[in-house]
């Protein structure tokens, strides 16, 4: 089978890095041009501490496509830029996939339209730890039985925002399978404001803050003698790498445009 | 709605006091008759601490089925009475709910096919926990995109097996699930014989034995920089009291035996 | 060696009968008078459900020193009564040992100045679980070395107060040995109000209630790339027991009054 | 107050760059040279990616030691080497501060006669995460109540030995403060074997290896109704730091050789 090609737009960033290292290790994939705006002409590889690589960024989005014909687009850059670079990738017929949480929900609908039109699949994804997807998923169908759920998510001390994206995403998949029940003894009494933590769609979210935490999360289930506590421990920034992997390789058959990762694991 | 008619056979062991004691607490349920071979005639609330109920012991099934017509019969007794009730019920029109792991697969046949044969549903289920089996069936999930894995499972130390049933089950559903890769560093060197744990399918199992504890299982997942992990723990036996009422409510639309709490879940 | 003779105020409530079982299995102790108001007369192991004893109730807590000069007196009853029965017992040259939370400083302070005048020893403590006393010394201790820590206490859902009482006594011993640091991004936004739990001291709280819990509390010390848990899970009253053996064996040997099972164990 | 003057030998090691970055940071200590045998004259900061820091390397020990005069030589080499580099250093009245597991009990004691013969401290350490050693010790406390324990260890899969040394050490230092009890069910059976894990010193240890772990390790005790849990989560080496920062500190003051960051914890 011929390799997927891929081009990645911030490779010098964080996870460009992360992305072109996982490309180069696996065989199934060509690593065929990093896009940047500031190393134009050098070598990828030299520039993120791998060795020469033979292959160079290019300044410019459409030229790269263009010249070098990628099957995927792997997008990590800023949210600012990349709803037009997934613009210019459908329109070109290259995939795109793409991580961000920062596009609105009628940027997300005007790419979709794009991508159906041109029949070229794409991928756009808030969290491609499939660890973490996976949790999430398992949150929502253990409501079904456990109405009584509490949210733990623990982060490095350096976080502003309290509660984390990823448990309020949690909380809101778990409420659309359970009834808002309030939760708790209803005289409850918080001696100490605060104590019970942040209140949503009926129960409970906390946030923990501490250096030498990463990113974690726990979700507690309760029921009559028993819980049920779903985990999920990120350490460092390569454990999105198999989530991107798959969306590369599920992206190659798709027409339309996927929102979340959940669902490229459905089947 | 009329409530469900439910008789229990065993209702002054162990189980057998806590299914007695959720049927009356619950609207949904009548609880008509119980049965015990060596109570017959008193009252079961009396005897199991609830206060007279108003409802006697049978020391016959028969009987107790002709007089109280029941729905349904939950049977918590002992593996060498259950094959005989279940079959006396299934010919009587009752359906069965039976919590044992004591039957072999050729009894498990023979009441399917009685079962389908008069129309009359049936659930066989080895763990009436709802967490538990929700964990198994996430295990099975999770592993498709995590193949290494590990389970630790923890219990009292009065358990004289090792390892628990559920976590040799869970192995098993995980197996189906992923490659048999073995595990670990080739290389690996156990300095103090057992200390990698049991070897499975080509993963480990740990069993904990500790006063303190009661029942207990984690799996956990691992991959680059994440893992995710799953975790179960019972302290009371009340804990298979939703699963068994799940299972009546079920068992009122089948016409086939069902055997595993998971497949009442998996709607 | 002669076993040590105790006598049991409030010997069928809750805690009463758990320490009642404990004395009759332990060959040091003699079990020899039960006080209760209501069931004076009485064979205390009937009562209680532990078969005749041959030992019955006084209703008078005066009279049962008197008749049976036991070496202590346990006292779980509740906080009106416990000073009276304690100034009685010293009075009398009986040690009392005493669970409760209830007692005012002042009050701790008159029967300190009676124990020592009567050169009887006296045990008060507010909790007898061994594992939570460790936990919470080990916590004080931890401090010096990790100032970042946060708190998370769980409890069953019928709990009233947020957050728990040993929760705040563990802050309590933490803030005596570090600094008062505010953790935590200085530009730390809450997001949902409450999430990030109750401050106290300079760090945080975190209560969670949810069924199927019983007594559980973790705490969380974060450095640079590590992080220290102290975690004490109770599941049933019997965990305070030898605690309360410990108490019994220690008061022996005392002259004065000793408050809190910490400074038992220090030795 | 003066800095302290330190000299790292190793410092383009792994270790040693973590050293040499706490030491520029830290306004108690001057960093006034590093040793290396293959980067002789290069400047230490730029060689392992801090950026000139006007501190070269020297490949000789001697001269680094007579040139620079540190108050203290912190060396994290090979342990072929340790030993000596440290005779070296006591020799010429610097103090040395060693991490290694590789030194026999000779070895330990022909520098502790040589620490104290000229009267200049030193301290050797075989793990200097400050969570791990207080972890350590406080399970060797909680022995003394709780003589019902396992450990648990969990390490990334690229680890060859199991179980780990830290475990090894924590399960030392429980033996000695509990009696040798054969915990379990006497008649336990172990249809997988190596479930129950390794046996040492009466007690279990299980060895969990999963990539996404760096290293971790649980300590849980057991008694009726209650459990008590020590964690240590490490996932960094700059965990190893503050415990490197103390020893540096705590040397100064030292006229002997002082074996294991416990010992510099206990005041």
């Amino acid at each position: 089978m011929k390799p997927i090609r891929v081009a990645v737009a911030g490779a010098n960033g964080r996870m460009g890095r992360e992305v072109v290292k996982m490309l180069v290790q696996d065989e199934t994939f060509e690593f065929v041009r990093g896009i940047s705006r500031t190393q134009g002409g050098k070598d990828v590889g030299e520039s993120i501490g791998l060795g020469s690589l033979g292959v160079t960024f290019s300044d410019s989005l459409e030229s790269a496509l263009l010249e070098n014909r990628p099957d995927v687009l792997v997008d990590f850059t800023i949210p600012a830029a990349v709803k037009r670079h997934a613009e210019i990738a459908l329109e070109m017929g290259v995939r795109p996939v793409v991580g961000t949480t920062g596009l609105a929900e009628g940027e997300i609908a005007e790419l979709a339209r794009l991508s159906e039109e041109r029949r070229v699949g794409a991928v756009i994804a808030p969290n491609f730890a499939i660890g973490a997807v996976l949790m999430m998923m398992f949150a929502a169908r253990a409501a079904k039985y456990f109405p009584h759920v509490e949210i733990i998510e623990m982060h490095h001390d350096r976080k502003l925002d309290a509660p984390s994206g990823t448990s309020l995403k949690t909380a809101e998949m778990i409420a659309r399978n359970r009834p808002e029940i309030r939760q708790g003894h209803p005289e409850e009494k918080e001696t100490l404001e605060g104590a019970r933590g942040g209140y949503r769609h009926g129960f409970r979210i906390h946030s923990i803050r501490l250096p030498g935490m990463v990113a974690h999360q726990e979700v507690i289930f309760g029921g009559p003698g028993q819980t049920l506590t779903l985990r999920h421990d990120s350490i460092h920034r390569e454990s999105f790498m198999p989530g991107v992997k798959l969306a590369i390789q599920k992206v190659m058959n798709l027409d339309r445009l996927v929102y979340g990762l959940e669902h490229l694991l459905e089947e």
